[in-house]
């Protein structure tokens, strides 16, 4: 019994990382998102972006094209051998695009790697493969809430 | 070992809850959705609404609007405390309008407090943030088999 | 204590049931997915089909009208009684038609009927429920990584 629970406490704690990653993502904050990598980690984003701090600076290259990202996880499929695991999840991504507010949906999947560290469960590498993109008009103007805590950042900051 | 499984029962029962809510709403009934609140609960409904009998009312107002509502919850992050916890989660939902059968589609997040009480978990404080909506043009007709066991209730009851 | 852990695992164990049929749909894999059902398991796909043989046809019937398609799961409300259990849970489903390219759009509920065999959790009974639907226009070519593993299937097979 106690390897079943060790098995549910890993799923939810890697869960719980892919949950954190998309909040960082749609909170503007690209450094917090590169966080979840291990320190040498690989993020593929159209692209091999090694390190932290690669990965922070390709994330956010990407966010600055959008004044709204969110980032919905789901089918989290994850397969844990003890320090390692691997991981395919299913993700859709609504975007507004900041040249003219259009709105941007895709459809993905995660396929990653990961490793438990002193810090918890981290990603080694994480990778990208879209299935479906849909660019749509842009509507009026809107006045929302929005993502809780998003952070005001500059441009290539 | 115990506290970790007691997290786990924790946090499956809140998410069942967050879902039972979404069942509720989409099968047009609020006071089922109220019923989620403790007694003297608030919802945040562009508006605060006290008690489970204000908040019913409110998503009675809401619900009138569409002939389909369909809330898809993801991305839960659930901080349990003892008898209190704090969640944050993405929802995003896809509507009909009464008015002229055209779709909605909004993206959200829920930020919860909730509480332990006699009658399990229950939310304390529900507020919805918005982070984005398409409207979009009416369709032709459809004849879909809807949510299961949805309510035919009369607009204001 | 033990009882809720089991509750747990079989909950995770469905749960990954759910998100594997995806997985093999999603791969354009109609035998894998109906691979997910006892022998003589029914599936209601607008029609009903017993055992797992009729399942694949009718599952290959329906993929072979799309280039892709993604099943995001979601709102997973299982209940477990022994070595039973039932199970109402949401599905968006975006797709593309081979015709023409053009996106369409399902929301959804799979309503369930699971039991516990030699293999694991199987199907006993699956129904889809649709509560929405869009179509929308084609755009223009896409190039994209697409479902991990999907397989190149011919029409039929």
């Amino acid at each position: 019994m106690d390897n079943a629970i060790q098995m549910l406490i890993d799923e939810r704690d890697i869960r719980r990382l892919m949950v954190h990653y998309a909040d960082r993502i749609d909170a503007n904050d690209p450094v917090g998102a590169a966080d979840c990598f291990t320190p040498d980690g690989t993020g593929i984003y159209w692209g091999e972006y090694r390190g932290r701090e690669a990965i922070a600076a390709r994330l956010a290259e990407i966010l600055d094209a959008f004044t709204v990202t969110s980032h919905h996880l789901s089918n989290e499929a994850i397969d844990v051998t003890g320090d390692h695991a691997v991981a395919l999840s299913y993700v859709y991504a609504f975007h507004r695009r900041v040249s003219d507010d259009s709105p941007l949906h895709v459809w993905a999947r995660w396929v990653d790697r990961l490793e438990r560290t002193d810090e918890g469960w981290r990603f080694a590498r994480r990778e990208v493969a879209r299935v479906g993109r849909i660019s749509a008009e842009a509507e009026g103007p809107v006045d929302f809430e929005g993502h809780p805590g998003r952070l005001h950042r500059q441009p290539g900051a």
